[in-house]
């Protein structure tokens, strides 16, 4: 779908997104942002009930200026949210762990996002089945078409939420270890062990329909 | 170290830690949580400030009946939390994407821990050296000896915060799409594509001594 994007602010979006330690690693651009949020497939939402924060796992996408995630109209998490309480919707996703030559200078390769805000469900089960279709092709492009269509029922029974990304930021870590200068001599092996989360061989269900071949796109699939 | 454990409750701890969605996908045994716990390596925090709720991804590793995170001092984050304010802190380890033959039945397979509570810091010099060591040592197992020791003001520069899995439930989805049934005889491909975080390739610092070979402890780390 095409990318509306939204404008890239030239710096933090409010004071409580601006990242205060290590702010060379903080991003507030658009492009940083929507490339990081398409990249993952997993947020973490963050919720209060009661004063009692929650951290909930989820399945997400984005489109335009908004990240989108759905489930059980009777999940407890989205009861809350659709209240318009405040969120906080964070993507990680983990690139390599940073072995320096001090236990102090170790440290993780990661791009993350952080988005406040508040909910709005998706109203309209048209416009629910349109964003639905949109989060199916970005998990597996061609899927969709293939599958049996939705029945008003299980429409009804997702709700959709989604949240401007009006408020995000992002940050940032690459590149290898940053030592102390005289450490750099130390017989110590420094360096990044990447890590990325990987796709493996497709596990076809023991009740498949005998000659039915693995879907190509499913070669295709981003997972962070 | 050895593991003392937690006795394992035969329900859940709480009524808000209990899986009330899908109940059977629910866990409170401690050796659940542990391994669970003791495959990831970032959690997500969350906390609230002035009503906003935050969540912060952030190492962390488990010793006995207890979870620990670090971070620098200055940390906003670990300021606020060690404050003694309620604490959500969920890891969660994408095992996989459950293709079914509608779109109503995808789902994700994962391994989820949820635990809520308080931080403490952990007081005293040598404490904090000691479960620092603990947490390179889950990282890179026998690193630690090899490294520049912690210097008295890198040990200063950095808090440590502990909180009980005394309130903790874990939630596991495994195994393949559960279709509807007529819709098992439909020509479309079900399954699962496995997912999983994956270590690579070691990248030598650049300004690694020559001759300074890989070390074998870092074909061993363990990331989800």
């Amino acid at each position: 779908m095409p990318d509306t994007g939204h404008a890239p602010p030239a710096k933090a979006p409010s004071a409580r997104t601006r990242v205060k330690r290590l702010p060379a690693r903080g991003h507030y651009d658009g492009a940083t942002i929507n490339a990081i949020l398409d990249a993952g497939l997993i947020c973490h939402v963050g919720y209060v009930i009661d004063g009692q924060p929650y951290v909930t796992p989820t399945a997400y996408w984005r489109e335009g200026d908004r990240v989108y995630w759905h489930g059980s109209s009777a999940s407890r998490m989205l009861r809350q949210i659709k209240g318009g309480i405040p969120v906080c919707l964070t993507v990680s996703l983990l690139d390599g762990i940073v072995l320096a030559r001090s236990g102090f200078h170790h440290s993780l390769n990661y791009r993350a996002v952080m988005a406040l805000g508040t909910a709005e469900t998706v109203e309209g089960d048209r416009a629910k089945l349109a964003v639905l279709e949109a989060f199916s092709e970005r998990l597996a492009p061609g899927r969709w078409r293939e599958l049996r269509p939705p029945t008003a029922q299980e429409v009804k029974a997702t709700t959709v939420l989604h949240m401007s990304l009006n408020e995000a930021s992002a940050k940032i870590r690459t590149g290898g270890p940053i030592d102390d200068e005289p450490d750099y001599a130390l017989p110590i092996w420094a360096g990044v062990l990447p890590i990325r989360l990987a796709t493996g061989v497709p596990e076809a269900d023991p009740r498949l329909t005998p000659g039915i071949p693995v879907p190509d796109y499913l070669q295709n699939v981003s997972v962070g």
